[in-house]
């Protein structure tokens, strides 16, 4: 794979991280000292989100730049979009408590890896996507409309649309039940 | 299956969340400022919890009244207990760090699962359980006496008592060793 | 196994417990509240942590004095090092976020266990060790220099230097790639 590193510490990131950090600590701040949802702060952070966001803290992201979020999202408690790469999420999106999204990898090199060498990959989570607490998900992947996560599945490769896919490494048991 | 389902967006249900939020944060908050574990918080949310229990921060719990432990339960830090339908937890129930024990799950069918349908089952943990850390158990869970859930498990079926479990999805592998 | 437990609430180790809880909350608190990371706190606490440290809230431990962290030491948010036994990481080692390490089991006899008799088994992280998100590491466990583990595995036995270890349990996979 022909990886276009970069370095954590350069200055221009660890810039761009610390603002990050700060308001997404003041965006949990807020919500747990007054209960109240101030989506501005995270409007502001964000490359995109549409309407009617519910996101509960503690929330973490690396940069917000790089998160491309649809309507209704909902992300329940202590959930990381680490955004190193771009995270872009479709409408009518639920995610559970603890799960993680992270795009960056270290190099794999040792040597490299000591002087901060890390590379990003992109995330893209369909429409309609429900992701069960606890999730893992790896920088690559693609999540297809309306499939269903189990809880504690670390997802490191692609899953089709309408599917219900579980275990580590997440794999597709079956298609989903449509009722409607 | 015959699921009961409700909307996640119901006005008694967001009042009933949003109450049992405060509280909890309330509570979490208050030990980290002050090293005061204020039970009485919890005691008035809880179904019912009995003597002498420990739960580190961050707690979260969806509603709290739900919730039905016995005595000497420890719960240690980020554990969530998700009890939208009963989570019932006997006594002297140990529970690592970064636990969650989640009763809800959308409804399958895209369409209804955009307009908030959710639906809830019951877990029921036996006295003397111990869960290891970063377990995720889902809904419809009985776990049986004195049994243990190895770290990093998902228990999505039954787990008899007296036994070690261990993996994603959690199964038995073997008797606990008794000695005394 | 000839265990040597130990009585988690002897009032020495409820107090050295205490100590470092109080201690971590500061820490957490104040980067929260002034984005300021005010290691003085935590090396007070630790055994030893050497040159250049990154500790992300909500960071924890059990004790601290069983920590003995090198340098370059990354840890990024809601990461538990839970050092009842000690706690042994090389230089250069990267720690993702929601990793657990668990050097504690509760005794396997029920009677035993719900007198809280607790045994702990140390862990080594060699050099240049990148622990991927989500991970659990249990006691007893050494794992070799610049090993690669990934997202949500649960290691479970000891994985050797410079390789790739996934999974639950992990296993290692493959030799880590080097260019440099």
């Amino acid at each position: 794979m022909n990886q276009k590193t970069y370095n954590d510490l350069d200055s221009d990131i660890v810039a761009a991280r610390n603002h990050a950090l700060k308001a997404v600590r003041k965006y949990n701040l807020i919500v747990y000292q007054e209960s109240f949802y101030d989506y501005s702060i995270l409007k502001k952070l964000f490359g995109s989100i549409g309407t009617n966001p519910y996101i509960e803290p503690n929330f973490y992201c690396e940069f917000g730049f790089n998160l491309h979020i649809g309507n209704n999202f909902f992300a329940n408690h202590d959930v990381i979009l680490m955004d190193c790469a771009s995270i872009t999420i479709g409408n009518d999106v639920n995610i559970a408590p603890k799960v993680g999204i992270y795009t960056v990898n270290h190099v794999e090199d040792p040597v490299k890896r000591a002087h901060h060498q890390i590379y990003a990959t992109p995330v893209t989570i369909g429409n309609g996507v429900w992701i069960g607490a606890g999730v893992n998900i790896v920088g690559g992947v693609t999540i297809g409309d309306n499939a269903i996560i189990g809880a504690g599945s670390v997802v490191t490769s692609d899953i089709p649309a309408n599917t219900v896919a579980v275990g580590n490494p997440a794999h597709p048991i079956r298609k989903i039940k449509t009722t409607s």
